[in-house]
């Protein structure tokens, strides 16, 4: 049995700790999770409703070609049907994408320091070279990536806003990027927290411009639905078509798909969260400046601050039952927006650490 | 934007058509579907229950470790946890094992004519070099498959019942292959259908014998959860541990997780389904029989059948609302143990096209 050499250095992800799994190691009833930017709101009615149909439909196969979600997207998007791949979660399309492009181990894939950790395990399961650009003020530096291409590049990813340090690329600098890349290159522009922006959705018209641009989106972070896996790719119908190929047949199970095209529909869910999340970033930056913790300004639902020492910081919160996520950014941890109150917890537990 | 050699040839995986989309085509209300060896049984209370209850939960990830699942999965199967896997559909466990181990062009994947067509799709798309052996009475001939390891196989699949022709290897000849097989060699052992027999379960006991075994396993066949998407291997810690460095962190969604512990708790929903099964076959082997058809013995739950011409046979099928398989047997169609009802009116229909 020879395992793939790749492979025998891979370190698996390790995502937010499971409350479940914090409840069996401290016996800690109340737990505040706020650790991997999930939408802190119920479950929209209107979702709810849909599985409780879809409940009875589970013993078929799911629809491996996800029509009626497609569709709904499409209509959502105004984009054809022919260029939207579906994934359980964004992270199966980046797999997909990278699985796609990527095919030798002197093929590179660029991306940015502190960028979403599943770039760089995708590259490095794949045994191919990564190229790390170093961050500017914490986020990506267009010119640096210009830079970094070479004949050997494949892709480049790039997180906007980005993860985990809620930078933000204005729109008019990724353009300018875009026309830069080599058409050679695929770029993928993963927008998980597109929806929590306020500004217009232009990337999607750059689509019929860039046939080289792939946009990665998901269901898990304003839509609310992080525990049924339903992301999704909008890209030239030639890429769509690859992707579509190497996909598992049924990756998006049924009531996920049933789920997606009600929260589709429930425009007042995504209202309240981007509004709820608006008022959560402000009470959480006031909070900050009043404890005289800096953090990074973030355009997404969570934000990266500064601490004295990540991990005590993170094992000392998680003794007062409050699980956040340390990160790559020396000497920072960072927190989901979580509700009002969960908000407020936090600061006051912050506060207690630093007294 | 070079795809990867290997991808640009790949055919995608082509499932059992869905009901919705026959009803699109051809505005049929009333659809039997026969395709896809699905349970006809309705959604299992307690199931029912579990999604209901997981529905408030959906707004998180699910727990990437599927430890409760995997705690339910060990004391139903008596092995410890660390032996389990879990995978999106078992489809997911055949990927992972075969992008774990299979790693060049040289490396040989042997599969019996007549297996799981997901068998060489997963090795096509790695690129790597199909070995089929010839299928003996329609299914595995374990001497040839022997004959044809080399230094370079690393992978042998079987289906056990095998899936298209229903066809079962006892297990002594199984045990005597895994005797021979050279320990360098991983044995997929496929046992979606293994609700259905009425045998001891001994494989699993092989496992501690055998590091190179790998069971796989499903919810999507007697548990009735097809449209969840949950499988799940059982193998040595060594295996799992680098199959689980390559899953996707979240691959089994929530609602899937907490469904699936209830179907297994649900003894009475699988004495249920393997009882009517068993029915359902003499059923349709007694119809087959007074129709004059020939079909292949089968041990689970669905049965193929010779006809006149696939094709012809299929359209004129999906014509009346029938939605079964063409297979590769060659002039064979594969159709599902359905309801007493469904079964019936299959076997009406198919009366009135020999007629």
């Amino acid at each position: 049995m020879s395992i793939c050499p790749a492979i025998k250095k891979l370190r698996p992800y390790q995502g937010g700790k499971p409350i479940s799994e914090l409840q069996r190691e401290l016996g800690l009833d109340n737990i505040v999770k706020l650790a991997s930017n999930e939408n802190p709101l119920p479950t929209s009615n209107k979702v709810r409703l849909a599985i409780e149909r879809a409940t009875s439909e589970i013993g078929r196969y799911p629809d491996g070609n996800g029509f009626a979600l497609k569709q709904a997207i499409g209509r959502h998007l105004s984009v054809p049907m022919g260029m939207i791949t579906l994934g359980n979660g964004s992270n199966d399309l980046l797999e997909l994408i990278a699985r796609a492009y990527v095919c030798c181990a002197s093929d590179e894939v660029i991306f940015s320091q502190y960028a979403f950790v599943v770039y760089p395990l995708i590259t490095q399961a794949l045994g191919a070279t990564e190229v790390v650009t170093p961050a500017k003020e914490f986020g990506h530096d267009l010119a640096a990536m210009l830079a970094a291409i070479t004949d050997n590049t494949q892709l480049i990813f790039i997180a906007n806003p980005n993860n985990p340090t809620g930078t933000l690329l204005t729109d008019e600098a990724l353009y300018l990027f875009l026309l830069k890349v080599p058409k050679s290159v695929i770029v993928v522009l993963d927008q998980a927290y597109v929806e929590y922006l306020d500004t217009d959705d232009n990337a999607i018209n750059w689509l019929y411009e860039f046939d080289n641009l792939v946009i990665t989106r998901t269901f898990s972070k304003a839509y609310g639905l992080a525990g049924l896996r339903v992301g999704y790719s909008i890209c030239s119908v030639e890429i769509a078509d690859y992707l579509n190929r190497i996909r598992q047949p049924f990756n998006v199970n049924h009531i996920a798909q049933s789920a997606a095209i009600a929260a589709l529909s429930d425009k007042e869910f995504i209202v309240q969260s981007v509004h709820d999340n608006k008022n959560g970033l402000l009470q959480l930056a006031k909070g900050f400046d009043e404890l005289g913790l800096s953090y990074i300004p973030s355009s997404a639902n969570f934000i990266t601050l500064a601490v004295s020492d990540t991990e005590a910081i993170y094992q000392q919160l998680l003794e007062k039952g409050f699980i956040v996520r340390p990160v790559e950014v020396p000497n920072h941890i960072r927190v989901t927006v979580g509700t009002k109150n969960e908000n407020v917890a936090l600061l006051n537990a912050l506060k207690s650490l630093y007294e």
